[in-house]
């Protein structure tokens, strides 16, 4: 069976990702927790990590002696592997708009990701209204996504694909930091969090109450 | 044919991992430039962009009334289009890594990324001397980038593969600013630029002399 190493599901947009995509297409799969500290390199997470990946970060799969440590390399072997469950539109260019947006993700929105991250349980509208006045970046970036979103058929590509789950944990940082969307927006939003898979993401994230120092910027008290 | 947008030859990281893997492997494509300028929306670059891509950067590969802007996501198009050419290694496990490594690069890296951008006509060595003394990051950066080498069979996995072509632009900013690399890296740096499209894309940027200021953060003269 596929091991998956993953972080603390509160703060961990990555894990989040490949997760869903393991957990939406019922893939064969066990969980391990990886709890978050400051990341030093003598804390117990990179200890844990090191006998895992090379690159020390979360998440990881494993199989068959296979170490895969980066989720769209993760994404794209299940994709390989469970070809009969279309983890992937099947139309060939439909494809290849899906992962261009994913690996627009995972290679982008540099601002969105570094001052709104991922803090599934906390209500940050305050802060996100300031973070929203004095970021011309952060602005731009929630605007290309709402490009990407205003053209989903349903999900981005008709049925819930790879891409979807690269753009789960955006609808968790616009949801904690309530930035400003329009309609259509929020109707893809609720498509989302109304996906058994994220439900059960999120709910796990809101019982975790495992505060990290260095993932929580914004909170004041808790 | 196929149609590729890059940008300046000496700085854009991103179009040489694109235009690479469609020289070496021989593909049918034609090659467009959009010079770079500050990337002010309504300079030229973004205007001529915004007829190509949404996400308004380079590369852009055109085929068949699609366009696919992300240099990942244009990798994986090719390596479905043109199977028989082995773009991807041919072994399970292998292709695995080597989608591991180019998804790292496409996310990760960013000391690296930053401090040290593209620029392979410049001598930069005296910067590299002070940015290697002054960013623990980067020498972080850098000794990842070593540990993925040291395990390359000749290329990184047999064959020059796409993850080769994700590390192309590394060896243009371990030359440029000398970052002290060991023999084995040195190894490695060889063999990629004895590689014919590497040497045809770094004659060109050599010839370019399009110095743009906003790419050049150190160059104090020209
Ligand atoms: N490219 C990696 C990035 C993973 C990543 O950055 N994970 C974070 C947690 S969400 C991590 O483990 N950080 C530890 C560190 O940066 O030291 C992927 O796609 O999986
Ligand atoms: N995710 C994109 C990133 C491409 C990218 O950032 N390209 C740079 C040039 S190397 C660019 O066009 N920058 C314009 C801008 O940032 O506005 C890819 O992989 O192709």
């Amino acid at each position: 069976m596929m091991q998956l190493y993953t972080g603390n599901k509160n703060y961990s947009s990555w894990s989040m990702r490949a997760w869903l995509i393991l957990k939406h297409f019922d893939l064969p799969f066990q969980d391990h927790f990886v709890a978050f500290d400051d990341f030093s390199a003598d804390g117990q997470f990179k200890q844990q990590l090191s006998k895992l990946s090379p690159a020390g970060k979360v998440p990881v799969l494993l199989h068959d002696q296979l170490a895969v440590w980066d989720t769209l390399a993760i994404a794209e072997y299940l994709a390989e592997q469970f070809p009969e469950k279309h983890l992937w539109p099947q139309d060939r260019l439909q494809r290849a708009r899906a992962r261009t947006v994913a690996a627009e993700m995972h290679s982008g929105f540099m601002q969105l990701r570094s001052l709104c991250p991922m803090n599934i349980e906390a209500d940050l509208s305050a802060v996100g209204q300031q973070l929203w006045q004095q970021h011309a970046g952060l602005r731009q970036d929630v605007q290309r996504v709402e490009q990407i979103w205003s053209e989903a058929e349903g999900f981005l590509f008709g049925d819930f694909s790879i891409a979807d789950a690269f753009y789960a944990p955006v609808v968790m940082r616009l949801m904690s930091y309530r930035l400003p969307v329009t309609e259509l927006s929020q109707q893809y939003m609720q498509k989302i969090q109304h996906l058994p898979a994220v439900r059960q993401w999120m709910d796990a994230a809101k019982r975790e109450h495992l505060f990290v120092q260095a993932d929580e910027p914004y909170r004041t008290s808790s």
